[in-house]
């Protein structure tokens, strides 16, 4: 395999503990709300809105959203079906819950990883995050990143081709240039689908310890590392 | 004056000094192809076309396009101007003189009075520069920013309304929370007269000591200091 040019890495999971985060960052105003809720399930029962809420703009029934309004959206949702009325809710206190995604740390070995992988080619964000929320978040646990593409900038959530191949494009890389990071096989079949490189990395506790939901998507991937560092060894090694 | 939420930065003047850097970045290629040029002569005649290059696709008769590409169509068409057939010449020694603006270094107080500004703000580029053109400047000069925005997100070069207006949407803030820091005077009207806010940076060796060409358009600035050490007290002393 020839090196890649660029890295674009997918970040909710694959850089940052979503569910922990959701959990750590949901607690208090459960305890307020609804109390007895468990942060963690209440995380995995936010984060089960998410694709079904991009498949309404996906599908072109509803015209591109940031994310940040999505989870906003998918939050009251989630509220009103646990029998909140969320109407009765300070706004600037539902703001705050649905930017809790704002708020995520990074596993153990991103921040040494990344810093490690970015010596080495210039490494972009290809979330479906909007640049807001993936600004807040830099700011808030401290990670670098050479641009903040995806998303907001090709005007399309993965896995659309044009997530893909907009990001390639704005980095004026060709796709076999572009080596897509991530810990979803689904992303991974998709970025390969479209021509990029991919590269996989395990991330077990995703879900708590519980098995992925896109397992079936699993192939061969042409880079595969247990986490970032391990990642940036293979491809010194490679060069 | 209330605090800006954020920054976002003129690259070209501002925060490089492209004359001296276009100049040392194109003297070798000079002194083979048209030898007894004078390299900031050269740099200053090269910048003289970007406006015009630009204002195709401002005005519509061009759809957007990217700022290497101009970069590469400009020093064409003055190399051709000046008697060089570029068609002799390799593609590839033309890609990389024109690639020249990628490789600039910044002004002697900006790394320590960046990072000062990116501690109070998020801080991101509102330059005509393409990303691809910024990720690689940044790569070679070391600076950093919260986000790369600008032209290409707006799809739009400045001084259009929209290259302000979408950059102030992308960071979810109105015009008015968003503070332009520039060193050029027409760059700052235009921010003004859509709302955002204003903070000039004298760069008096932009011109090599020369008067600039937009003085007429000088006025009194929400911020102004010497340099972003200087500017980033103000800020810290308004707060």
């Amino acid at each position: 395999m020839t090196l890649p040019k660029a890295l674009a890495f997918d970040v909710f999971g694959t850089v940052v503990d979503w569910r922990a985060g959701i959990a750590a960052q949901t607690a208090a105003f459960l305890e307020r709300h609804l109390p007895g809720t468990d942060p963690a399930e209440f995380a995995d029962a936010w984060r089960s809105l998410y694709q079904p809420a991009m498949e309404e703009c996906r599908s072109g029934r509803r015209p591109f959203t940031l994310l940040d309004d999505l989870h906003l959206e998918t939050v009251i949702q989630l509220l009103e079906h646990r029998g909140i009325k969320t109407a009765a809710i300070d706004g600037n206190e539902l703001l705050d819950l649905s930017h809790a995604w704002r708020r995520l740390q990074p596993w153990a070995d991103v921040p040494a990883g990344l810093a490690q992988l970015r010596e080495l080619f210039p490494v972009v964000t290809l979330s479906n995050a909007n640049i807001a929320l993936m600004i807040a978040m830099n700011r808030f646990n401290g990670l670098a990143w050479d641009a903040i593409l995806g998303a907001e900038v090709s005007r399309s959530f993965k896995p659309t081709p044009q997530a893909y191949l907009a990001t390639a494009a704005t980095l004026c890389v060709p796709p076999q240039d572009l080596c897509l990071v991530a810990c979803h096989h689904s992303d991974l079949a998709a970025a390969r689908s479209h021509g990029l490189q991919t590269a996989y990395i395990d991330r077990p506790m995703e879900y708590g310890g519980a098995p992925a939901p896109d397992a079936s998507y699993a192939q061969q991937w042409d880079w595969t590392a247990a986490d970032l560092q391990e990642l940036a060894s293979v491809f010194k090694s490679h060069r």
